[in-house]
């Protein structure tokens, strides 16, 4: 499927992801779930049955540059690789002043003084991310972002989420909530 | 409304603007329509009288830089003016080779390239403008741009319109239709 890719997480009975946590980092958390489903390549389903449904759509990156772009490309690895049982799902939404700044202010927070790439790219191909856009669909948060790792790297997984909460882009986050899965 | 602004274009037998003429300018027209509605805070209208519908939403700047904020938000008017009784809504698509491009090598293209912001302004205060954003929302069209003015400032316009045509960006225009009105 070309981009933009619409999906769909919905948190209820079903899913191929167990729940194991959702831990509220700022603000209003969600409710609890046993399991999770992704619906990659729609825009909607029933949400009867589902404690909560999360939307977005991955479309093309806003803040990197054409050398960290085929940095990326070099080292990132494939969503569904056999071995990462372990999945996490970060929904965030960043605060007015953030979308209040002109692209370059929100470009140098978030590389020149927060490093997201830069540091980011360390913890590539252990941790595979697929990132989805959710402000313009009308959504609780402006991103969802969707992480899978085999169980040996759940360390620096742990030190990935750690060191992004400590970047100034950071202080701009004022709702998160880290939902951690295990198939 | 804070943003994001979502909207809803309905082109049928009523609304406030008279259509003037719909012209393909690149790739397949719209349907032609007597009126054009717009509903603004809102995502969804019933589309059962309208002979197309198109969504939005408008927020923040993808290519601005602070200067260029600054500057735009010195001279740029607001919208629903009494004087401006034309309007124009042309609704753009963008190639893939667009979207696959890095933000630095499409702010490249846009500004540096086309003066994009550099000559648009020059149209302001004449030319009220809002952008809205529909890649993400799984609309034909990537960006619907809405423009209204004076008639005495009719021929500013053409020459704005023109003059962004002839741009590098506009060789990744792969759709665009020019809906012009009045009321």
């Amino acid at each position: 499927m070309p981009p933009p890719i619409p999906v769909v997480f919905e948190g209820g009975s079903a899913g191929l992801w167990r729940v194991e946590r959702i831990s509220p980092v700022r603000g209003e958390s969600l409710p609890s779930t046993e399991r999770l489903a992704v619906f990659e390549g729609v825009r909607e389903v029933s949400e009867r049955k589902s404690a909560w449904v999360l939307r977005g759509v991955a479309g093309h990156p806003r803040y990197v540059e054409k050398r960290e772009k085929e940095a990326l490309a070099a080292v990132q690895p494939p969503l569904g690789r056999a071995e990462a049982t372990r999945a996490a799902l970060i929904p965030i939404r960043k605060s007015a002043a953030w979308w209040e700044l002109a692209q370059d202010e929100r470009r140098a927070i978030f590389e020149e003084q927060s490093r997201h790439t830069g540091e980011g790219i360390k913890y590539l191909p252990a941790v595979a991310r697929r990132l989805y856009q959710s402000r313009e669909l009308g959504e609780p948060f402006d991103f969802l972002t969707w992480f899978e790792y085999a169980p040996r790297h759940a360390e620096a997984f742990e030190d990935l989420v750690g060191f992004l909460r400590t970047t100034p882009e950071w202080e701009f986050v004022e709702r998160e909530v880290d939902i951690r899965l295990s198939r």
